[in-house]
């Protein structure tokens, strides 16, 4: 029997096929019953043996389920918590993997409201500028870092339970409370998909943007990547971590406005200190992290 | 006879080594000698086989060559061009790998004097966070481009032989004015450079920056590549290119502040109007242009 005996994703994109084809190649999942809107989508991650079956019902996928995984946008949650609460097994346990935190356990609470318990947070730092079940790969997770934040509810077995699920996916699990977590990621996550939108934004409403853009290089590209992102997704986790995004944006505004104050001045000893601090950290974080260059 | 019998090379970092390393694989130089002013770096650069001969004297150099390329950081380029100026032959041509183009004009124009139209600027948009000799590579500018801003004084075949030159090094050649070249670099460029600085910065000076970085991915590190580049090189160019790239930080400013007063107003179909505006744009650009993902 393995660890898994009846998954239930709902949301089968990216990051629900990916968890489903990596537990599939850990031999860790028997039967997968994926919930989703667009019947294409669905077609394609049973042709991709991400699901055994499909339904657009959120509490067809999670009814006899002993895990289920919510991976739709953080603004679709509300609902699926409130459509899965009715079916859900008393040994099931239900995590997510939205990018905020505090936001979806304020959905979890008012959906689930009794099955509170069961329900563990979770958010796997990974993802692509690429989106639905046909990008899905059983190696998304491997490496990468998966961040729980348990509730005080939570019994330690069902957190343990949901650890070891992604342990199976190859990724490292941490821990941290929600309220740090969103004050990581606003900072790390949120703000570098704010900057990008921002740049590109820019670019694309001037009337030389296909000029200007004929002689970008790799740095614009590196620099405006994320702008390729899901703009409803990143909409709704914006707005779930407002708060502390605006926190980060003002800061990086204020950096930013240092910088040009520099410029504006012509502080050459300024501009260099602040070039090469910025540096030094960057080289000392890439040096001693996993993240490859 | 190769097209360049002696090639003089004035700062012989990555841009310098790369370009005669370039001009090497294609047999379309003779002899090169090199000018800098780190002994060691000079060292590497003979044992790479990219110059021939070393010396601490730009005017050594430059005597008896028939094409010279000044590739030092902007604000060393002054003094360059007064003392080459003396020993440039009558058929020498000189060219600049400067990022900005007005400013390294104006420093051409008050060091050559009567030799500017010997004098064809121009800038291949291309370079790595990596820099020295050390780092050079004769395939850097495969596929790159080059932008080529001539002087009203430069004669046609000047022109032509700078421009040969980089297509023996695989480049694309294009022309601007110096004007145009150099709004074009704030936009695509040098303020992408300020961001990543300004991003890596705030962060850098933050009393939690290891934590934030423990959990900082791909995206993060995107942004920020453009951090770990040459301080003293990035602070001349920023300087030198100043007007325009302070016109490009207030456009992404307002780009920026119009995201957080989306945000703070929690207007979820202006940021899902704007997001999807730059998504558009962004994948337009990478489906059709030659910068690979």
């Amino acid at each position: 029997v393995p660890p898994i005996e009846r998954l239930g994703i709902v949301g089968v994109g990216l990051i629900g096929a990916s968890f489903a084809l990596a537990l599939r190649a850990a031999g860790a999942v028997g039967r997968v019953v994926g919930a989703g809107r667009d019947p294409g989508n669905l077609e394609r991650a049973r042709a991709l043996g991400a699901i055994d079956e499909a339904t657009h019902d959120p509490a067809a996928a999670a009814r006899d389920a002993d895990f289920v995984l919510v991976a739709t946008p953080v603004g679709a949650m509300g609902e699926v918590f409130e459509r899965i609460a009715p079916v859900l097994g008393r040994d099931a346990v239900v995590t997510d993997a939205g990018s905020t935190k505090a936001g979806v356990i304020e959905l979890a609470r008012a959906g689930l409201r009794a099955r509170i318990p069961q329900f563990v947070p979770g958010h796997p730092v990974a993802g692509s500028d690429e989106s639905g079940a046909a990008a899905g790969r059983a190696d998304l997770y491997r490496g990468r870092e998966v961040i729980v934040t348990p509730l005080p509810e939570n019994p330690p077995a069902l957190v343990g339970r949901v650890r070891a699920a992604w342990h199976e996916c190859g990724a490292r699990v941490s821990e941290m409370t929600p309220a740090d977590h969103d004050a990581v990621l606003a900072a790390v996550s949120h703000l570098p998909h704010l900057i990008a939108y921002a740049l590109m934004g820019e670019v694309a409403r001037r009337a030389d943007a296909k000029d200007l853009l004929a002689h970008a290089g790799t740095g614009f590209r590196d620099l405006t990547r994320l702008a390729a992102s899901h703009p409803v997704m990143w909409r709704d986790i914006c707005l779930a971590n407002r708060v502390a995004l605006l926190a980060e944006l003002r800061r990086y505004q204020d950096s930013l406005s240092a910088l040009g104050a520099l410029l504006e001045q012509g502080d050459a000893g300024g501009l260099e200190r602040a070039f090469s601090e910025a540096r030094t950290l960057r080289r000392a974080w890439t040096a001693q992290s996993a993240v490859e260059e």
